[in-house]
């Protein structure tokens, strides 16, 4: 058992690399998944999603093993929110829903793109996507 | 000057949302733009790298306010090692040059979506892209 006070880590193994703060909250994610992240220190990995159809970047979130779990067993998006420190199912007070098609993990196991459909606006502003501020490239495009 | 020993912060003024730790590193990046990054504690925010012209997404990586400076003035995508703890210019020892079309921030600041003309493989196992490995997504679609 855990000793009292210490962080509620997962029993199944995982890599220890210097950037794995293993499995902050409890979760019933596939160990042979869990076993291939590379988590921040607060547990988590980032999450970018995609329209599945036109491939649009729509936005980035964070997800722990947890709503990994439920993202890859429900097939609608489920976050962590850092702030409120709870999970979220996107679209549940918006009606945004976000129907998983298919999730992939990157190269490392510290991030996973996450392509859905998605019902309306993926911002919490409206917008289509949450990209919508261009910054200014001074030397865009410039191969020399 | 700064106080021996403190972390060294740049010296424009930043929001101070509970999630920012301000600038990590002294920085020449607009202050207008950084007065809009919501960063990590560490000082980093995410860069999601798409293709230009597929808009297929390559890589996640990480930006403080000078990388984001660096790839903004050069166009060659710039970031900040977290491992290493210093300054990449993706390419520079590869060859897979990231030519930098346009950069967008998201609505809270804390994401940049940078779409490259991308010369061979963005990832560094030899794949176009670090999605490489799909996982099993058990009610994919599922809208009942």
């Amino acid at each position: 058992m855990s000793v009292p006070d210490a962080p509620v880590t997962g029993a199944h193994p995982r890599p220890s690399g210097p950037a794995d703060g293993g499995p902050a909250r409890p979760s019933r994610l596939d160990p042979a998944i869990a076993a291939r992240l590379r988590r921040t220190p607060d547990g988590l990995v980032t999450a970018v999603v995609r329209a599945h159809d036109t491939g649009e970047v729509l936005m980035v979130a964070w997800m722990d093993d947890e709503a990994l779990h439920r993202t890859l067993t429900t097939g609608r998006a489920t976050y962590w929110s850092r702030s409120r420190r709870e999970y979220w199912v996107k679209g549940a007070t918006s009606g945004h829903h976000q129907y998983v098609r298919s999730v992939a993990l990157d190269c490392d196991g510290d991030a996973l793109l996450v392509s859905v459909e998605q019902v309306g606006a993926a911002c919490h502003t409206g917008h289509r996507s949450c990209f919508f501020t261009e910054l200014p490239v001074d030397a865009a495009g410039d191969r020399s």
